[in-house]
């Protein structure tokens, strides 16, 4: 079940000190169809101007700053993800809570006790980590002790993005198995190349518990299809975002010049919507991208042309073994 | 024939002192067939890092000297537009040159001497400017004199935008008609709706004579019928750009006003690049467009309820006759 709790949100703003005057709300896709209440709400509780960001939003790395510093906005409110970032606007994040019902955790309580499993990382995207301490208590009471992992960045303990695997890390050596709570496979994925223990999903939308195991050798065969391609291009488009999360013009700099040290061309590109209209007609032959790992990890069946991450491109060059493959990251 | 001047552009590049570092480059769509030679020879001669940016771009009101500032670039060069803004990154406007042959040049003299056209105005998109001061010349030698308005902006003598026509104004009761020299409609119209004189077209791609007058009062049905479908809207929503030339936050927070001061809801709405796919699902009956005008102008067929300018709410809600229409431009 969806939880906005939006009188909770109305409470926060209320309480804030001076009151906002202009507004910039922020959502993602897949929460506009409560873009209307919820305006109507903040207007009706602050009598504060709201304008309502439709840019395309893909996460707390996505964070419309610019924009609301341009709309002179006081308070900026970005929902659906938790904080990632001190930005120049007072921002409030309001991330979305799931609440998964105790069928789903008696479920996964039955299967790692069926594996064996005696001490298990717990990891979640945003909107299921406040579900993360019920799902460890339930989990202790069938004893299996469960971690939750935390670094010292803005991420929540349990926490993981699918760039940011920092967290399960620190619990690495202490547990026997790692299980990935939420949806999607850009993030479990993640937590299976970070980690040398056996890794598991269970994702609550469709109570459906996922061995991911079995996706190991599977993506790095196509990765490495992907790197063999690359291996023939003579030229290299670098894709850079400047997304406040994204930005990454170090790497994509020092990329262009590792492919200039092996006599190839590179050219270093800027696009924050990646898409492959955008990229047509370029005449590139490989695309490195640096922007959200998203686009090289999920997207790449999208391109014509093989689209790899940067750390991929150092196995193209022969900079690097195969063996060696490290999942692309964005530390925050 | 296109003419880039490329050779012109690197001599300026290379005369600046300091010598840039960092340039980032943008190019509007049509001329990404380009990109690659430019970008090249921009490294060669400066052995500056090039980025060049691939987001869309619609024109000089949507100058890319945010992204200039987040990659630290100490110039920005913009392809296809001429100079709009003073933007706070050095910025070199490079605007595309269309090279007219002499035969449309006398087929508009011909076409204003056999309309007894004394006195004309004439008036051209970025890249058809140049060619207006030999077209004058061929004008006068046919007996027909020839004006090119110019105000205190930053557009040059004859250059109109689809979204300002200032510059013929300055002319209106000096001729007895006016010339657009362009392709496209957008301009055209702008300048037919600014003028009471007789207005007419020669695209220069096609080489084709259009009599904008017929245009007239097709035009203004078609947006009178949007303009009633507006009257039957009970809730608004107002798109607001934050492209730097675009951005009229105060047009849309007056539209706002207005439309709760006749009891119906308005929402305020940021979106950069404006499609119907980005404006699903969010319970809006109109649309009132305050970014680029084109927007409401040439696009409004592609949406699904009526989409209408800032000028045209004022009809639909009674605050204007129809009578006095006017045409939505942003004066730079």
């Amino acid at each position: 079940m969806l939880d906005l709790d939006l009188e909770g949100l109305l409470t926060e703003v209320k309480a804030l000190n001076p009151a906002p005057k202009t507004m910039v709300v922020q959502f993602p896709d897949g929460l506009k169809i409560n873009l209307r209440e919820v305006v109507e709400r903040l207007e009706e509780a602050t009598h504060a101007e709201v304008i309502s960001v439709l840019d395309p939003c893909f996460g707390a790395c996505d964070l419309a700053d610019d924009k609301a510093k341009k709309y002179a906005a006081d308070l900026l409110i970005h929902f659906g993800h938790s904080k990632l970032y001190h930005a120049a606007v007072k921002t409030l994040y309001w991330p979305l809570h799931y609440r998964v019902s105790e069928e789903a955790i008696w479920k996964i309580a039955g299967k790692l006790k069926a594996l064996k499993v005696k001490t298990v990382s717990l990891n979640a995207a945003s909107q299921y980590v406040k579900d993360l301490d019920r799902l460890s208590k339930a989990l202790e009471r069938e004893g299996i002790h469960a971690e939750q992992g935390k670094t010292k960045s803005a991420l929540e303990r349990g926490q993981v993005l699918g760039c940011d695997l920092s967290n399960p890390r620190t619990v690495e050596g202490a547990v026997d198995a790692h299980l990935f709570y939420g949806d999607g496979l850009f993030h479990a994925l993640g937590l299976l190349f970070a980690s040398k223990k056996p890794c598991y999903q269970f994702n609550p939308l469709l109570m459906e518990w996922v061995d991911l195991n079995q996706y190991h050798d599977k993506f790095l065969r196509r990765r490495y299809a992907l790197i063999g391609k690359a291996q023939e291009a003579k030229t290299f488009g670098i894709l850079m975002s400047s997304k406040v999360g994204q930005f990454r013009k170090k790497i994509a700099v020092e990329a262009k010049k590792l492919i200039e040290k092996h006599g190839k061309k590179a050219f270093l590109f800027s696009l924050d919507n990646v898409n492959p209209n955008a990229l047509m007609g370029l005449g590139i032959d490989c695309w490195v991208n640096t922007a959200c790992p998203r686009i090289a990890t999920d997207d790449a069946g999208l391109y014509k042309e093989p689209m790899i991450t940067h750390e991929e491109l150092k196995v193209a060059l022969g900079e690097k073994k195969f063996e060696e493959y490290v999942f692309d990251e964005i530390r925050h």
